[in-house]
């Protein structure tokens, strides 16, 4: 009795240490997946304010400019680092917990394996049981039977310790694979984090050294604007043309100076375009 | 002719200043409080993350539970500090940001007020320019008309004056403040991933000194189970009873089996909550 017993309480074992992998491997897959792509739309509004940065850098003076540039820079190479780290949870951490679908259908269909024979080998017992409270003279048949038992048994025997192995051999390697992936994982991390802490670090820098002021001098003369404006000069002088065409002249002469304006800054764009393209994402392959 | 000209690009300059800061810093709010938001899920997914990782450790051996329980708090620290940092970002980085917004409506009103005023001495110009035209003999006329436009002039003139010192101190506004609030966003950037780096590393060294050989013999002395499993055990008495019992029998095995391993859980559970709730989300506040 206590063999047949100790094996069904065997496979009870086996079956809670796969369905507990099953269940608790497939939530952490799930949950990092979950995890990553929540990381992925971080990268993605980074990014998208990186490109905010570079446009409205370039309709701020020089000295604001290259700041916004630099910080803009900084924040697009941490977000190459996030791209890493994304593509390394990818590779390193969801799809080995994924490759543990198949392992587990495989360790269940071979656990229903071994409960056939189990059964069988009640079976076996049953009829032996039956027979000799049936027909306790009828040594053949009983002999038979008890064949049989021995048969299944030992078979049952058999299936039970090679599978014992294997469910081992399984929570062996499901032991040691969390460890690495969760190894992994904290890796993939740390990277991302020292990363940044080192870039912010220079961004911080630039920002600090920002200074307004020569950035301010552009800016008043440019709304003094081109033509110097002098309170004192004679009004005489100016009421002396007709009335209509200030503003007409008025415009043509903003549209002069936005001219001017656009066409620096669309070098600007270009040039700082160019940069981000020439960077790329080296890190994301 | 210069001096109107010159405000009418004066206004041009400070109308473009005000729209570029609207457009800009209303885009910089929008895109960093979506920043913000999708850290916040990122944290949420991490946060799910550690309760299944305790209470999966709560069905593991000691060592591996004793490790993923460590990795599990280390993890739930790092997003006490990626809480911190949504809250820093919308204290100091948000919030400032949203600010403009008012201040922008009140420069603009400001701007609106100044062109009533150039508009009105323009009128007065163009009064004086047809008097002049139609009635060159009527002195008396064209000297109340001549000291209209004086008058609207120098309103015009002392209302550029104060507008562009408005706006100079509008734009050095936005200057140093974009400043700081860049500079304030790398920082609280910087202490997370400073933080984490920390945490990580620790978390690093708890998985890379997790052995599983000795969850493995108490796997096995599980699988072996409580019954002292010995394949040599004669058959015969195996097969003097009943078969039917054996499946109750063993499904009672069974139970206590699991009852008794329910229970450790369930305390195991319960310590590790409290713990949770102990150590709070000290860093949120």
């Amino acid at each position: 009795m206590s063999v047949v017993l100790s094996r069904d309480s065997q496979v009870r074992v086996m079956e809670d240490t796969v369905t507990n992998a099953e269940k608790h491997l497939g939530q952490f897959c799930s949950m990092l997946a979950a995890y990553t792509r929540k990381t992925a739309q971080v990268r993605d509004k980074a990014d998208q304010l990186v490109k905010q940065l570079t446009d409205f850098a370039n309709t701020e003076h020089p000295e604001m400019r290259a700041t916004l540039r630099s910080f803009a820079e900084d924040l697009a190479k941490v977000q190459d680092y996030r791209q890493a780290e994304v593509e390394r949870l990818e590779t390193k951490v969801i799809s080995p917990l994924k490759l543990y679908g198949a392992h587990i259908k495989q360790t269940r269909a071979e656990i229903k394996k071994l409960k056939q024979v189990q059964k069988n080998e009640i079976k076996q017992l049953a009829k032996l049981g039956k027979l000799r409270q049936k027909s306790p003279s009828d040594r053949l048949t009983i002999s038979q039977a008890e064949t049989s038992v021995q048969r299944a048994s030992a078979d049952a025997s058999h299936t039970t310790h090679q599978l014992g192995e294997m469910i081992e051999a399984f929570q062996k390697r499901k032991l040691t694979d969390l460890q690495k992936i969760f190894s992994d994982f904290v890796t993939i991390e740390m990277v991302l984090h020292a990363k940044a802490v080192e870039v912010y670090s220079s961004a911080f820098q630039t920002l600090e050294n920002y200074d307004p002021e020569r950035d301010l001098e552009d800016f008043r003369a440019k709304m003094h604007g081109l033509y110097g404006h002098r309170d004192a000069r004679p009004l005489t002088d100016t009421v002396s043309s007709p009335a209509v065409p200030w503003s007409l002249t008025g415009q043509s002469a903003q549209n002069a100076l936005r001219g001017e304006r656009r066409e620096d800054e669309e070098t600007m764009e270009a040039s700082a375009e160019e940069d981000l393209r020439g960077r790329g994402r080296a890190l994301h392959q």
